[in-house]
């Protein structure tokens, strides 16, 4: 059995950890880091800050390891996820035959909340699925969304009503936008919506030093969010934004 | 402007609270808890232990009070929401005036998440209506929903799908049942469904040392957890519970 701790870290503040999610990090041995492209080298910056600050003996292996891409342009989206998971599953079956021994504690701190648009469990279930035992423990973590309510101080649903989240591009489809949470969405989906009863509530690098909030009606805000967005993003080389679209009664 | 600030602290466990949270405890000099009912002793006592941990020193005050009671029988549930909000409102209106200073920093401990489910940042906004003008700070914490993918460790999204998160009563009204998370459900909504090819992943108390997890094919688990379930809101007095239906492919 080879024992693996998935942690969430929240969206960016180091301050924005649990004390549950630091006791996980004294246990672990190795670090596993697995990202690639642009934005991951600041990301990995800042997974090793938060090892920094709350492990500050080092003792502790970090393998960084690069993960393989997914084919952002294949027309089945679910076959290229589905691809994708296949190839990680591999390398992850690698690293943890070949890395943890039995007296290691790996551990991959998770962006935001694990269980959130969020790869790394059902990835695991392939690896299991490739024969590699696995004892698992999950710790969670603030989401995006969550910090994107706190910081706007609003809540996430309306009295009585069910909340919803999507990936940016499912939402072309819904038919009555009355109170939507947005993620992964880099195509700005929210800019083709012209419903003059909505209000939008955006925020980007959320609790991170160059976090971006905007709010207001949509069709007042589209705009400058745009503009806003499109300048972090290539100032910074990579952008990380969530919002909330709300009809106002 | 009287300070105030909002604070999630997780869904029960002192350790699934964040190092935000704590400096936010540690700012405070009076805490506002409002409560009332069986349940409410205990969750009290839960609050009062996170108080206990984290500020060991014990230099704040605490303010206990009777909350109103919703009509939890009337025939529009919006209606007396929103009529119960305004009764809060005043309450509040008048702690926050007789009690906070002006080098005071009132604080209110927030089960989960502040934002998912709980009403406290409307009813500010209608203390601020009232004119009581209030410089407010919220702080995310883990949500009983997290607690339950973490400790069933599940995703609680499926791959490229929409989220949905709704209150019991809702559950009805939802006419195919792919992924939903329940909270809110004192009634069993669960139990009316009749669908075999969804599972139900289900916890109650999570984070607490009474918590309990049920997992499985919906049909064959409903008559166990609604045993299990009875006998424990019998024993303690009151249950918190919240589940994840999924269509299993
Ligand atoms: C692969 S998902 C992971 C979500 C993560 N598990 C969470 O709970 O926030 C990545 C998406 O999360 C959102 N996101 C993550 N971190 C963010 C941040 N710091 N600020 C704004 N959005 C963020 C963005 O919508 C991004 O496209
Ligand atoms: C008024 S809502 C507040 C939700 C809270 N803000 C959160 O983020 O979990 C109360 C509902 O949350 C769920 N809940 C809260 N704490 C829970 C716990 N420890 N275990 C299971 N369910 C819980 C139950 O569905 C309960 O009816």
């Amino acid at each position: 059995m080879k024992q693996l701790l998935l942690i969430g870290i929240g969206p960016g503040d180091p301050r924005q950890v649990t004390f549950e999610a630091v006791d996980a990090l004294k246990r672990a041995t190795v670090f596993f880091v697995l990202d690639k492209g642009a934005r991951s080298d600041e990301l990995v910056r800042m997974r090793r800050a938060i090892l920094e600050r709350y492990l500050p003996t080092g003792d502790y292996r970090v393998l960084q390891v690069d993960d393989p891409q997914r084919d952002a342009f294949a027309s089945d989206y679910i076959d290229a996820v589905q691809d994708w998971h296949q190839q990680r599953a591999a390398l992850y079956a690698r690293l943890i035959d070949d890395e943890l021994g039995p007296d290691d504690v790996g551990a991959l701190l998770l962006w935001g909340e694990p269980s959130l648009y969020d790869s790394t469990l059902r990835i695991l279930q392939l690896v299991r699925q490739r024969g590699t035992q696995l004892q698992l423990e999950v710790i969670p973590g603030i989401s995006s969304i969550q910090a994107l309510a706190a910081r706007h101080q609003i809540p996430l649903n309306r009295i009585g009503e069910p909340l919803t989240v999507l990936p940016g591009r499912q939402l072309g489809a819904v038919k009555q936008i009355d109170n939507v949470l947005v993620m992964l969405d880099g195509q700005c989906a929210f800019a083709d919506i012209d419903d003059p009863q909505l209000h939008i509530y955006w925020g980007a690098y959320l609790g991170t030093v160059d976090e971006l909030l905007l709010a207001g009606p949509l069709l007042q805000m589209k705009t400058q969010i745009l503009a806003v967005r499109e300048q972090a993003r290539l100032r910074k080389g990579w952008i990380m934004d969530t919002y909330l679209l709300r009809r106002e009664l």
